[in-house]
């Protein structure tokens, strides 16, 4: 655990850099979970009481339409953030689910220790900050892949960006990410 | 002019009280830009130096793919920041194109500048953290909505979250926006 808990503050101090007083504080306040392949880290409809930061593991992100059709987000790997952050951040039931493709490790950090955190370490708001903008990019560049992009191109930006995911995640799931039959990416 | 300002010291102060000396340290920083229906903020392939708060006005923000059709991502208005946020943050050309839908007035923050702000006054942190936030959760709100929802439902989701954006964007765009014709926009 203290070789995870090590991984978390160098993560951390690629942003900001913390005193051994001030990561204490910090590591208090996130708190471990272990899930297995095909459990759920987030259902529909209920509250997200945590964002999540994932130490091992592979994880999908997605939404179900009127049809029953699953639609995929986001895939998140080590390092990652994941959440569905709306129904954290507005204690909102949640619209999105998130569930394991691979067993997977997580550090959860509630909201009001997300806020205690930045209140009584100041710093950790850019660490956030520049976090959450890095998100938002990364958001912004799916709606432009969805809008413009052929789901042949969708699959080459994938390779470029994340060529690891590619190989791990099952081309099933890949397929419906980029909304081709698996006929069609095996043609890519 | 004044009274931009205070418009803007208002909008930050919703989330992050500043003293007067500290305002007079933000409100140096930014610098006003005027634009005319039509003109654009940002093009394509260029660098884009700032992120833009709306005093004044309604833009687009749009995608051309290779076929040349435009895509249209988002609209923004009064209170909102717009920009190429990946151009922006990783300073590469841009590839979002913004133009004003009607005349528009703005007030513009060099990466440089709010990393200056972020640093003279810590607490700017909080703000532009908890700014992020919410143009992530909407981009989130935004893909689920390309993904799961039909244009109709598009449509009157459009109308409860902004309705006075509804009456200002002229129809053709409302129907690129929600991807549909024209004269399917006018049957819902």
């Amino acid at each position: 655990m203290e070789q995870h808990y090590q991984l978390l503050r160098k993560h951390i101090e690629e942003i900001c850099v913390l005193t051994d007083e001030e990561w204490d504080v910090v590591a208090q306040r996130f708190t471990y979970k272990s899930l297995k392949k095909h459990q759920f880290l987030i259902q529909k409809d209920q509250l997200v009481p945590c964002e999540y930061w994932i130490i091992k593991g592979l994880t999908k992100a997605y939404a179900i339409d009127s049809n029953g059709k699953e639609h995929i987000l986001q895939f998140a790997m080590e390092q990652y953030w994941t959440s569905d952050f709306n129904a954290f951040q507005n204690k909102v039931p949640a619209t999105i689910i998130i569930d394991c493709i691979e067993d997977s490790e997580f550090f959860c950090l509630k909201w009001e220790d997300r806020e205690y955190l930045c209140h009584e370490i100041p710093k950790l708001n850019h660490f956030f900050r520049i976090k959450s903008h890095y998100g938002y990019i990364a958001l912004q560049q799916r709606i432009l892949s969805l809008l413009t992009e052929t789901a042949e191109e969708r699959y080459n930006n994938l390779i470029k960006k994340m060529p690891k995911l590619i190989q791990r995640v099952p081309k099933k799931l890949l397929a419906a990410y980029l909304g081709v039959t698996r006929e069609t990416l095996s043609r890519f």
